[in-house]
Formats: structure tokens, sequence, C-alpha cells
């Protein structure tokens, strides 16, 4: 018996072979390598096509702590993921290589040099792992990864989901945290005020301010509510007319859900989307040209049975399978 | 640096300040003072025009027990409440003086006499604090409620959102219990039979005369499995053409809710309302008439993450939201 | 005061008493004798005209563990069942005589011979208790169940609620476990490949042929994503379009639910149903032949505050008040 | 294969057959009946010489109530029990007839109603059943077990193992509850005040008088702090001088645990014995006359992994090793 | 029924009423206003002798986050605690006056400025509160503990109950974090060299480094594996040894208790003392001069059933007992 | 910022680099690769002097399952974990180069299978990875090691910390389970029969027969009653009186832990040792000729914050610090 892991092998267009998931007729999902979806680690493959990476900073949280738990937690839940994305006809480990990037690490003290340990890890990390899934980690993440990809592709379009607008301003000194990553970018120029928007919004606000300032970013908002009257089929048109062609950041906020689906989450607000609306709204997004995506806010110290994990795998396995197309 | 507690002020209408939430630019969310929304208690401002009353009675559970926990939960939860509510458009704690009115002591040993001790409480309180929401503690307290305010507006339309009708009768000798509230005041007058209605019902029941009794006693009943027949906003559309412009007490059983949104309560029924269907019922009652309200059944003991108390906070904030207007 | 448990007695068609639940108004719910919804054994009764039987067994399971505890969290969380379902108009413990079977013991080490067992075992308990609800236990006892109903009936039609279709083929060198029943009891041609089908499907597969395989034994199947888009109610026309007047076994895997519905459970996937959804479609079989059922792949140790045992233990009295028609 | 659960029957020493535990070379431990160590019920044999009875009453409570499910925590927890007690050398269930009498059926609604229940339900237990040990339900239930004890011992000695010492007074107009049984056995005569004693006291109490009321009712007290002074050989010598050859009921609170080892329970105390201090302090009553015994306030809603029933089953297992000898 | 909360009241030295706790015999231990035992708050009383503070602050944590909601933990845990501390034989509540400060409100985005916060706010808290007990949030609050207690008493002696020694270095660019503030504190001079002690290090170190420059800042160290060797008696003649008649700030990280008995804690070492031991010791201090202390690091989202927060709430009691003999 | 782990290399003895932790100082603890203790794969060493390796198999267990996922938790639990082991003056990394070996995977279906895949796997990974702790998985693994084991020493001498003695017969039908290894290796003539001891024993068992039984395989047994009688230092004495400078392989079944100190386990036992004792022992192996070493029987599902997974890493850390000396 090898101790070696065994890895599903395909030719890759290139004759090159593609390196898969551990092959689970020879390992029992519990007893992989603990990678995401027990895909093979960046550095045994080189470089990849496309990557998870996980960046467990929470220091950037206004109340339940925890995220910085959120990529083992997210990791361990998703074991169960196989190669075949049926609704998409998606194989998405198969089409080019996969590889889990592993963990950027920076410092919880400090939100600003751990803001510029991200930036400096998600440009490495873009350049020989590709496009990037970021599991997070608080909402903090978005502002440097939204900043990596300017650099490439120019103004971004945000897809955001999310309880909270995240449009907030400076709070006890900090101008970046968790609530203000989307405001950050736009006073930067760093989004196209076109092509950014909100859903799944609900909960209180300070003031009408809150949400002028949001429009003004450039920010067009579906509140949670509106699944209610507007309809998720006309939801989704909306986020596709919104969204073009452009390059497209979408970001997801594990707490766009309703705390049933994802009570392992810092700041939940009732009322919120199932975790199959979610999915259906990601899985629509596949004609789009999505550059780049995070979840976020996985805190799995306020989760159960990992359901909220599960819920952050899966979305992430969304954005794999519609690049894996 | 002061001791004291920073609270928001703004000019009242009768040119006296209004005291509202902490400050929470200069107080994290998680270091209030640990009232219901930071909002002032009502010893700080002498009097409010609403305010929300903890009842942490539960002797009248037949099943798990635990609401009387539930205040305290409830409190926790609602520390993530903000001052403006986005779709009413209403900012209900600078629009009069809303307090926290702390909780009401009664014995846990003899139904009666706590009851006894609610009526004089929630008399004072009424008096004192002006509308209130009620944090449960069981459903009992739903009677002294009613028959307090019966004193003021006379017979009171019901609205009642529950798993169970709650009106069953003597159980093991007790008149009064959580099962029996609005039997109990139904038999005593205090209820308007054109204009009682329960919302959410399901699960199994003892026999045809339980449904029998309830409509001769003036109950409406909005099944939950008709909100996949008839649909959330003709269930709506009914539920104001029941109500009309009568004086309307709104009781929140959380176990309304699936116990996958409300996993903390003591009778939990599956197949139950989502959190997102019961805020836009309470939401839509903004034009009538609601003269107090309660949110009863929160167990933190079986809850996880404090999803049950979120729900229930946000319920309870719905309410003030509606009286800020 | 008596040591004996009061039950309720009923008379019978056949001028017997039947034997129906403890007497709740004389038994408090947390204080009865531990069966299924506070019903006789059937060891009290003798025989019965349907019963609930326990098969704690779960060495069948690729992931989470721990559904040989299913039978005693169902068992805990059916005590606030009431004799008269509602929706359907049925008093399924005064029809006929129920009873509680207990639990089937077979050997947690060997699944061939815990087969065997099983397929005995159920066959005495269709014998003497009628027909039966099966609490796994993991998904490996549907073929056992079947393969004694297809003695009596011959070709069963499969109506299948999980997220996975469960007709996949040897892992690690057994050819039967909980992903596979479906598929040996077509091989064995125990399946009318006219009437099967599975409801809730969702996730990744292996590959495309997992899915024509499973056509080609004779699997409609309807993805949870179609809730979506065909709706609950042309589900439900579908469903009872590929029944017709069939002998339906009803295989209950409680994965169908979403993980917040029912977290208690091995290979949870998000995205799936509500229990709301669930119980609707089962109570909409009431018309349709069904011969047998199972709810299986709770898994207690992963549940929070009963809330997958509750949904179980709803399902398992949907089936017993169908009978009691 | 039988319906029947097979039990493992020894000769009894009047030539009938004494039925002990399930046979768990045929059943496996998670597949049994549920009762107290797979132990027969009462009604399967008829009678017995010891027994365990469950009193599911917590309506006693000052603090966090839940202590009705604690019989069905402790079964569950008790089924890991084998049927030789190594220390004692003793074959309890071979020795003699042991049941499993189930639960007494008590109203919540009301304490005294309860007591009287519990009255006539232990006396009738005790005729039928033998030496009992009581699974609580809280505290309260200790004073009409020591009433039907009175009546056939007469005067009773107390061995009280508890954080408090229950010999307070009325509280909330109930002169009965879970912190007065002893007070109110003492005051009626029923206690030996010569043969009283508390072991595990701690934590702070009202004033001087608690102490000083409690000598005067007959009690002796050992602090949990002399566990670190008088250690635990001389406190158990301690207690075998002071109770002698007295009839003795043991009253066994699971909060004389430390919280660690008992969470679930409803006035935890920090500070408090290991289960194996408790164990040995009960094993060492073997030679002493216990004619009854409790274990109570096991509030499994607070429990974690079933570690405060295990506990607690372990206790009952302890009486029924030393009744066995 | 009056709405005022009613407190003990009791004649002071001065002639003064000194306002106790909460009258638990008319409002049950659940139903009171949420304060630390029920005292009242500082702004009720204008000033006190002792008092508690919460400072709910985890920025400097280095692993599991949380100990933000440690007062709110510890808070809701104190209910239980009655007048009368019966090993000291005090009644600290009658004494003197004693009062729940409330939270300190502190940045989570800098430690530096909360530094400086906590310092401004001690200081002012110590001018009208007296002596303090600090509930934390992590150990980086002792620093600016001790700070402003040199300012009043001089060099300061330590004595510090910890897993870990706390003298660490720079971390991540940070010099004071939750692993340093004994380091800071000596190297500014704030220590008495010859009166430091840690007691319970236990667990895994970098380099002999780290014990050297430990001893080189004054502490003396007692292992917890001395506890099976020198014994508690020992340690404890050790410790008033080492102490005499210094003033002495008494620093409880809650981890020095075993993860048994302190799940809820952010960096747990399985080894540790049980909290009979550390109740034992803190108790053990009452004749020594103590001018502050803390119980830092009480995490509740890692907790269970509260038994973290009700050791953590008997530690602050014991100092509030030694303050009131 | 490069993407590469950076990992404290030290000059090894042989003038190679020494692959130490994970840098801390660079990484926080909760951002590193997730293997044990942040220690390097094996396979980016290629080969090591000791070694951790998982088994995460459970199909041995009798009761509780859940233990394959044991080696992902107490992984998980590991990251606290420092370079320099103080009592034992230890630096294990440093000294020699430590490796996590990954897990081996075996069936979960079928237990001979998964024997001869770990017989196989053990061996391969010796080769390698030099001394092992294998980290379980049930206690079925022992028997697979000390085979591979008695290969290379010849009889081994069994030190066995738990509260089962393991040497139970077949079950079943399955001669090899999770309370057998020690039977089936003492019957195929791998043990010393001179040198074998058990430590912690309690609870109840089957027959006289069971320990003499035991006896005669070649067992010493210590009851975990005699930690009140003979006192840890008697017992430690004993041990190394017992064991002398025979090959000792050590056997920790985490259950030996009382279930305060570790919940997560699948038969736990009231009346066990606390994490402290259990360490002390396995810490005055040091100067013994261990092996060898497992710890097993670490369920996560019934876990709590962790602490039975930090117990268990902690056990495994002494091991590698005593092969470090």
């Amino acid at each position: 018996m090898s101790l070696d892991i065994p890895y599903v092998r395909t030719p890759g267009p290139d004759g090159r072979d593609i390196t898969g998931q551990v092959d689970f007729s020879q390992v029992p999902r519990f007893a992989g390598p603990g990678t995401f979806a027990g895909l093979p680690r960046l550095s045994d493959v080189g470089e990849s096509a496309a990557g998870v990476i996980g960046i467990p900073f929470d220091s950037g949280v206004t109340y339940r702590p925890g995220a910085r738990f959120g990529p083992e937690g997210i990791r361990s839940a998703s074991h169960l993921i196989r190669p075949h994305h049926v609704e998409l006809d998606s194989f998405p480990f198969a089409k080019h290589q996969v590889a889990d990037v592993g963990n950027l690490a920076v410092t919880p003290f400090g939100i600003e040099h751990a803001i510029d340990a991200m930036v400096s890890g998600l440009t490495a990390a873009r350049e020989r792992a590709g496009k990037l899934v970021i599991l997070g980690g608080d909402h903090t993440v978005a502002y440097p990864s939204i900043k990596t990809l300017f650099d490439k592709h120019g103004p971004i379009s945000v897809l955001h989901f999310d309880a909270h607008i995240d449009t907030f301003g400076t709070y006890f000194g900090a101008s970046t945290h968790h609530g203000t990553p989307f405001r950050r970018a736009a006073e930067e120029g760093l989004l196209d005020p076109e092509g950014c928007m909100h859903i799944g919004i609900r909960g209180s606000l300070y003031d009408h301010q809150d949400l002028s300032d949001d429009r003004a970013l450039g920010f067009q908002t579906v509140h949670a509510s509106e699944f209610l009257t507007t309809g998720l089929h006309g939801i989704a048109d909306q986020m596709r007319a919104r969204l073009g062609d452009r390059p497209v950041y979408v970001s997801v906020d594990i707490d766009v859900l309703d705390p049933a689906f994802a009570p392992g989450t810092g700041t939940p607000e009732p009322g919120g989307l199932s975790s199959r609306e979610l999915l259906f709204l990601i899985r629509s997004l596949a004609p789009l040209n999505v550059v780049g995506a995070d979840v976020v806010e996985v805190a799995p110290s306020y989760d159960h049975a990992n359901v909220t994990s599960l819920a952050a795998a899966h979305v992430a396995y969304e954005f794999l399978s519609i690049w894996g197309l």
C-alpha cells in the first residue's frame, strides 16, 4: 500500500495530465488530504488555471468574530463534492487544472498591513493559480481582491450577495473593515459604476444617506423582500441585464442566506435567501464574464453540523464549475 | 473617558429630547448596556410612547420549558438593530421615545398568581411606557396582555401567528396555560369575534371539535399549507380584510416559523413559515391599528447561534417600526 | 395511582377495541412510554394493521455515521403528535390498530448478514404488524424492505425523495450500501421500471453515466432546482402521473431536505427542499396505493434541538395518516 | 427472526427465572428497548425486587428548567451498563428481579397536586417493584419519596449529595419546591435528626441562618472544600459513622458534581466533585442499609454528549449493584 | 405592581443605605436586571467601594476570538450568586456599596488606541467605583489595569493564574497583545520584581529563553504539574510567602482551568486546574492586600451550558467577598 | 509575498536541515497548512525519524460511531503546540525529522480487509516515517499496529490506557473490532505476557471471566478507582516496574479520561482520569523504550469546543517529545 495520495488524472488539452480530485474509489471521503474538494495543492501541480485560496482574517469584523476559521470549516465541508456538475454539465476539474492554493498568512493585528499582504499575496496567487475563489475570512478581503483584479481588467463590476450593503463609512477610526470594502474600492475608482449590484439586502440602516451614498457609488440594489414580489427569475434577469459582458467580481457574504441556512456568521439578519435560491442565482451567471469571486463571513464557532460551511463550499464549487465550462 | 453611556439624542416634537439607541459610533455593538436594541431603560427616561417588556414566565408550558430565558435571549440578539427601517421608511426611535421597560417579575409557582401580577404589571407599564411589545415567556402572557388592552380599547381583534390554535381547553386542571390564552380571552368576552385570525396553523389536533370550537370563539384560520396554495400575497390580503380598522393585538408564537428558522422553542412543528414570510406579513400591517403585540415561546436552551432569538428580535422591531411611522 | 400506562381506546370495526396513543390528558407528553407518538408496543396489542419499526443500522454509510441512533431520535421527537390529521381529516390511530414494533436488531459488522436479518425481520414484522413505516438507519434498509414487499406485491414502484440517486455502484468492494439500494433492487427485478421516480436530486455526480444508468434502471428524476421552475404543484402532478395506481414504496432520505431543515444527516447537500414542501408532497399521495415507506438517514449526533428528527417523525405520521383514511 | 426482545434469563433462588438485561450478544446496545440498562419493564415481569422509576417533573425549579426530560436522558445514557459490577463483585440483575417501572405521570401545573400523585404512585411502585431508584425530575421528588419510605421504615436518615442544602424556605408562596424537600420532610418528622448529612455543599447562601436552621433540622454538612482538607477517605469515614445501621435514603442532586462533569443541570455551582469521587462514595455505602435513592436535576437541554446523564445513570447503577449484593 | 426593581437595602456604616442585590424573594433569578449578581448599576448608586466592570475587547487574541462577549456571558452566569460567602463568612454586598460599572467601550480596531481608552476608563472607574474586578475581554486588559494601579500603589505584585506565561514578545508587529501584558508592564517598571508569580503554567513553549526572560522580569512559576507533586496546600503557602503584604493584582486567565472546566476560551491547554482548586487558591488570598483583579479570556461561543462563564463569575465573586470582609 | 509555506529549519546532526513546524512568527496559528502541529507532510521531506499518521476507520465500533473524523479533529486541535516541551526539556521537532504522514485510506466496509490494508500501510509508513503515533479511528487499529511492530521488535509490551480492557471476544460474528485488539494480538503471540498492563479500567463487565481471561492473556490491571487509593505516583511506579526496558507499545483510548475531559468518544464511562493525570503518566514514560503509540476513539461529532481532540493532540505530542529527547 502506497503512502502517496492517489489523484484522478485526465489528459489535458495540451497533452499534459490534469490532476483532479483524490480518487474517491480508493480513498474514503473522510480520509483525504483535507484540501478543498480533495483537489491537489498548488505546490503539487506547480500552477493552475483556477484555484481556491483561504484568507483567514477576521480583524475587520464589528460583531461576532471567528471567520478566521472559515477556510478550515469550508474545506472540511467540501469533501462530498464530486467531479460532475449536473445542471451546468460541467467537469470543472477535468477541463483545466484546478488547485487548492492554501491560505494567505496575514497579520491579525493591523488592518492596513493585512490588506497590503493580501494585495501582494493575491497578485502572486493569480499569477500562478489563475482565477481564484477566495474563502474568507471577513468581508474586508473583497477590497484587496478587487484591487488586484482592477490591475488586470480595469474597472470591475461587483455583484454582491449580502444582507448588508458594505459601503458604510469609517468606524472607530478604521476606514477599511468588513463593512466598507466596496466604498473604498469605489472611491479609488476600481469599480464600474454602471455595473455594480447588491442582492439580498435587508435589515435596518443608519439613515437615508446609507442608500443614497451607495447609489452614488454605483450600486443597484435588490432587497431580500423583492424575492417575494419580483421573484427569483425576475431578479436573475435584472442581474444579467446589469452585468452584461463586463468583467464581474462576485462577492458572496454568506449572511445573504437566512440564519436558518447560515447560522455560522458574524452579523446575521433574518429574512434572507435560501441556499436553493442563492445557488440558482450563481449558476445563472454561467454565460457571464466572472473574473473572480469570494465567499466570506463563515464563522464556524457559530455553525452547527457544518451547514454554513456546506453552503459556502457549494458556492465556491459553482464558481469553479462555471470556469470549467 | 466618561463612564456614562452615550445615547443618540434627537429633538422631539414637543421640544424635549428623545433618547434613542446607544451611540454605536462610540460604543461597539457588543459593548452596550444589554437593553433591547441598546435603547434606554424606562427608568432612565421616565416615560415613553412605546416600549418592550420582558415577561420571563414559562410555567404554562406543556412540553419543552425554557422560555423564561426568552427575554434575555431576545435582548442579546437585538444589538445589530439600527435606527432606520428601510422598507417602512421609519425611524422608530426618533419619532417618539421608546424604552426598554425591563422584566416583569412574576412567580414561577402558580399560574393564576402569575397572571394577576402580569395584569397589574402590564397595566402599570402601559401607563408609563405606552404601547408595548411583550417579549415572552410562554404564550400564557397573551391572556393578561389582552385583558389589559380590553380595558382601554374594548373588544380586541387578535391576529395570531402560531403553529397551534391555542384555544385548547383545561389541561391537568389548569384552565390557563400556554395552549389556552385565546380561549379564556374569548370566553371572557375580551375578543372581537368578527376580527380574530390565526396564521400558520399546522400539525395534528385532538379532534374536529378543536377547530369548530375555535371558529365558534371567533377565529378564522390560515393553515401553513395555504402558503403553498393561496400564496403569501393572498394571505396578506385576507389578513388586512379581516382586521380592517379594528384595534388589533398581534401575538407571535415564534413556532409559527419552521423549526429550521426557530429551533429554540417548546413545541416545534415542521412545515412552518420562513422568517422572510413572517416579517413580510407583519410589515404589511403598517396601515392597521395595532394596539399591542407580543413575541413568545423563545426557549434559548434549544436555540443555536441565537437564530430563534434573532427572528424574535426582528419581529419586535417591526412592531416598533410600525408605531414609529 | 396505577402504574399501568393509560391508553385511549376506541371501538374498532370488528368490535374489538383499538388501542390508541397514551392518553395525554392523564400523561404529560414528556412522561409517556417513549414509543413512537405514544402508541402501544406491538407486544402489548399482539398484532396491528400498521406500524413503525426502527432499523438502527448505519454500517452502510460512506461519510458521517450515526444513523444507528435515528430510531431513538425520531421516537423522542414524535411525542407532540396528536390523533387527528387535519388536512387529510384522518384519525389514523382510531381507524385500525397501529403499533410501535420496536427495533430490528441486526449486526453492525457485515452488511450482507445485516440485510439477511432485515429481510427476515421485516417479513415477520409485516405479517404481524401490517403496513410498515421504517425508521432508519441508513438507506441500505430500503433494499431489504423492497425485497420483502416484492414477495407480496410483485414489482414495486419506488418514489424516492433524496438529494442523491442512490443507484450508484460497488464501493470499496461492497455492492450494497447506503448509495446502492435501488440499483440492487432494480438489478434483481424487484422494481417496476415504468413507475420509479426520484424527487429532490441535487449536487454533483461522478459522470454522465450516473444519470443514464439510473434512467436505464427505470427512474425518472425531478431535480431540486425544478422546484424553482416547474413548481411544487407541477411536480405533484408529475408524481401522481408517474405512480398511477401501482403499488408504491415511498423512501424518504431526510437529506432531501435542505441542511437548514435537516442538519442531522450523513451526506448533506445545500439547495434542498423545505419541510413544508416535503410534507405537502407526501400528503398528496393520499389517493395512491402506498404499500410501504421508510424515512432514513437521520443522524442525531449532528442534529440540533431535534429538528431533523421532528421532520422525520412528521414524515412517518403522514404515512400512518394516509393509511388511516 | 423473532420480533420478541431476547432477555438474558437466570434461574432465581425461588426456582423462577429472573429476567435480566436484553441479551447484548443478540441486540446491539443502540438497538434495545430503551429501558434503563435494557432491563425488562415492570409490566413484562409483573413484579420485582428493585426498580428504577422516572418522575419527569420540574415545576419546582427556580432557575434553569428541563429536568422533566431527565428520565429520558438517563435511560438513553444507560445502555452501556453491563451485568457485572467489578468493584462490588455484584451481579445486580441476576441476584433478584430488577425492572424499569416506567414514569410516574404527574401534573406540571400545581406542585401540591403533583406531590400527592407522587406519594400515591411511589407507594404503588414500592409495593410491586421493591426498592426504588428514582430518576428525576427536580429535587422536589425527594419529599414524597421520603414520605412513603417513612411509612414503612419510620424516621429516615437522609444522605444528601448536593451543592445546595435544600432546606431553604417558602419561595414565591410555595413551601415545597426543589429547594425545600428536606425542610418539609424534617418539619413533618420524617427524618432521623441524628442521621442526616449533606455532602458537597458549596456556593453562597442567604444568611447564617440558612446553615443554623439546617443544623437544627438534623443535618451535618460536608462542604465541597473539605475534599481538599479532610480528603475523600476521611469523608467516607464520617459518612459511614453518621449513618451507622439506620435506614438511609440517599438523594443525589447531580449538581453535587462540578459543572465540568454535570453541565446539564439547573443550578450549577463551580467547585464540585468529580464523578470518580461521587461514585466512590456511593460505592462505599455497600455495607449500609440503603432503603431508597434518587438521582435528580438532570436537565438534558443543557447537557452535552450526554455526560450528565451518563454520570446519573452510573449513580443509579451503583444503587442497584449495592442492592444486588 | 411597581415597575421599579426592588433591591435589598442595608444600613451602611455611615448611615447611608447600601443597595445590595435585587431582592430575589420578589424577583426570580432569571427575571432580574441582567447586572452582575443582580447588583445595582453604578449609575443607580452614584459611587461605590467596589465594582465589576466589563471590557469587551478581544482584538489582542492570537487564536480563537470571541472574548468580546465575555462580560455578557459572565453576567448571565452570575445570577445564582447569593449574598453570604460561607467559607469566608463574608457579606460582600452589605459591608459596603458594590456596583456593576457596566462596560468600557473601546475600539476593536487598533490595540494601542484601545489601551489608551482602557487606561482612561479604568482611571475614571476606580475613582468612582473603588476596587475593581475586570471581566474580560482578552488578557491585553491586564496591562492598562496594572498601569492605572501603579499610579496609586507603586510597583505591583502580579499573581497570575494562567496556562501561559504571557510575557511573550512582539507578534506580527504588535508589542502588546494577549500574550504580552506582563512583559510590557515589567519593562515599564510597573511590577515589583520580588513579588510576581505565575500559577498553572503548562504546555509547550518556543524556547528556553521564554522562561529565562520571564524570570528576569520577576516572575516565579508554579507549573500545573506541581499540583501533583507539591500539592495544593504547598502551593498556597508558596503563594502567600511570595506575595506577603505587597499590593497584589490578581489576574485570572480562565484557561488556567482545564478545558473540561473552561472549554469557552481562546487558547485552551489540557492538564489544567479544576475549578475547586482555583477557587480554593483565590479564597486563600483573603488576608492579603489585593488591590485589583481581573478574570479574562472567556469566549462564550466556545462555551457550553455557560460552564466557563460560571467559573469566571465565581472567581469574580471571590474577589468581591475578600473585599467585603 | 510568497505562496510557499515557511517552515522553521534547523541544522540536523548529519548536516542536512531538519524541517520543523510552520514558522508561527510568519503564519498565524489558524492560517497554517492543517497538518499536525504545523509539521511538514512526509511527502515534503521524503522521510522522517518520527511521524503521526491518521487512520480514519471506525467500522469496528459497537456504540457511538464517528471516530473516522478523529484525525481531522486532532489535527485541528494541534495548532497551538509549540516546539519546546518544558517538563521533558525536549525539542522534538529539532532533534530529528518529524512529519505528518497523512491518513491511511482503508475501506469502511469489511473489517478484515481494512486490517490488511492497515498492516500494509503501517509497514510502509514505518519504513519511511520511523516511529509512529497513530491518530485513530477506533481501537481496532491497535491490532495491526502491534502486528507490524512485532515483526521488528518481537513480542511487544502493551501499556494500555482505557476505561475498557479491550480483550473481549467475538461480537456479532466479528473476532476483531474495537473491543478485541489485544485479545487477538495476544492469541497470535504478538504480546509479551510479562509486560502488558491496563490503566484506568472501570465500569461494568459481563462476568468474572472477562478479567480472568484478560489476566491469562498477560495483562495486569490498574483500575481507575486505584487512583484514589494507590495514588498517581504509586501507579507510575507500578507502570515503570511492569514495563522495564521491554519494547512498549502505548495505546491510549481517549475514554480513559472522564467524560468531562473527553466527551467526544464512543463508549464513555464516568469516573475516569483527568487530562493532568494522563499527561503526567505518559510523560513519566520518558526513560522507557516506547516503540510505537496510538491515541484512538476521538469522535468529534460528540465533542465540544474540541476539548477531546485537544487532549488527544497533547497525548500525541508527549510521545513525539519523548522520542525527541
